[in-house]
């Protein structure tokens, strides 16, 4: 299946900025990006980046004519400055469905988790984030379009009803965990593997324990 | 299977202080308890509640002799006021395994998420907890025992790992939500259903939007 993975190639994880300078941040955002793409690739299927703007990235890429499709050896890119919902509605719009769109800020995600997100088969179906987002989408309905803005959980459930679309969740914690405040990497420190903890580490970041919670600290 | 479902009776859940007062948090507790023993019983299943003091709950209890054993009508409740990893191990020295041990916090469980945890075989099943926890274990090893304290998912991989046990993760948001501070309400308002809900809406909490995230409010 083809799949989406809008990423804001700008300012990204700017509710890292505690932790990690501007340059810091864009390089572990496509750390966790290219860990989505790895792992819908080993999925079987066929990843686009969805970009804000062309990737300062270490994959070659080609600019396009128009300049607003841009492809890489590995993966294309698509580039659409425009609000997140307004770009994947325009991709909507254009693509046949199905089409199941994943965030390019779970790097936890994994095969597994992939396969059991596309295994179901209702018109759409649901990865929800922590705090009422949503973090994966499966589309299989012509008229289902995406609202990223505000509790967009219970709002893309209500939408699927509107349009007479059948709709189902998939309980997925590796799913569920997208990374914006710096305690969510808690989770990546331990439940993550491979470039993403390596970054983590090489950069300094660690587990701490409080009398009450596990934090993370940077030394 | 049965199940041992561990259960603070004393003072629960004051970090939702902030929203209720102690008989409050009380009952909720006892409402999320509920919840949980019922699932564990519909997934066809025996859940003992380990509880830090007799129940104050709204089904009949029996005291038996040495005060150490309560029995109510539906599910049996062991009493042990020592604290959590002692009172457990107490059980796995006494208990035959296989043992499953669900915490009694995660008003969200599911049939379908209790079925996808027992029915990983491995010696040592463990869902993760946000933030480093253990929400949920299945113990199959006899030479396993538990320890809540700090990081324990970690330590809980390390220790089957130190008996030679096997050990698998189930990926499950629902068994990962556990309800701590006010804000993880909103996984409740959102996911959760039944009792549990109804009790947040006749407390007046409610979800409130804000501009980057989803939090709770109560009117």
């Amino acid at each position: 299946m083809r799949v989406l993975i809008p990423y804001d190639a700008r300012n990204p994880k700017t509710r890292l900025s505690p932790l990690f300078e501007e340059e810091e941040r864009a390089e572990f955002a496509r750390v966790m990006l290219k860990t989505v793409l790895r792992t819908v690739d080993q999925a079987g299927h066929d990843p686009t980046v969805l970009a804000t703007a062309p990737l300062d990235c270490d994959w070659p890429v080609v600019v396009d004519g128009d300049c607003s499709i841009v492809v890489d050896r590995d993966w294309p890119v698509v580039v659409d400055d425009r609000p997140l919902s307004v770009a994947v509605n325009d991709v909507l719009d254009d693509w046949d469905t199905p089409l199941c769109i994943i965030m390019a800020d779970l790097p936890l995600v994994t095969v597994e988790a992939v396969d059991r997100l596309l295994d179901q088969q209702e018109d759409v179906v649901i990865a929800p984030g922590l705090g009422g987002g949503t973090n994966a989408l499966v589309i299989r309905h012509p008229e289902f379009r995406v609202d990223y803005h505000g509790t967009s959980y219970r709002d893309h459930r209500n939408h699927a009803q509107e349009c007479g679309a059948s709709v189902s969740t998939v309980d997925s914690f590796r799913l569920a965990v997208d990374i914006d405040d710096p305690d969510d990497l808690v989770e990546v420190l331990l439940h993550g593997q491979g470039e993403v903890t390596d970054w983590l580490a090489d950069a300094g970041v660690r587990l701490s324990e409080t009398a009450s919670r596990t934090t993370i600290e940077r030394v």
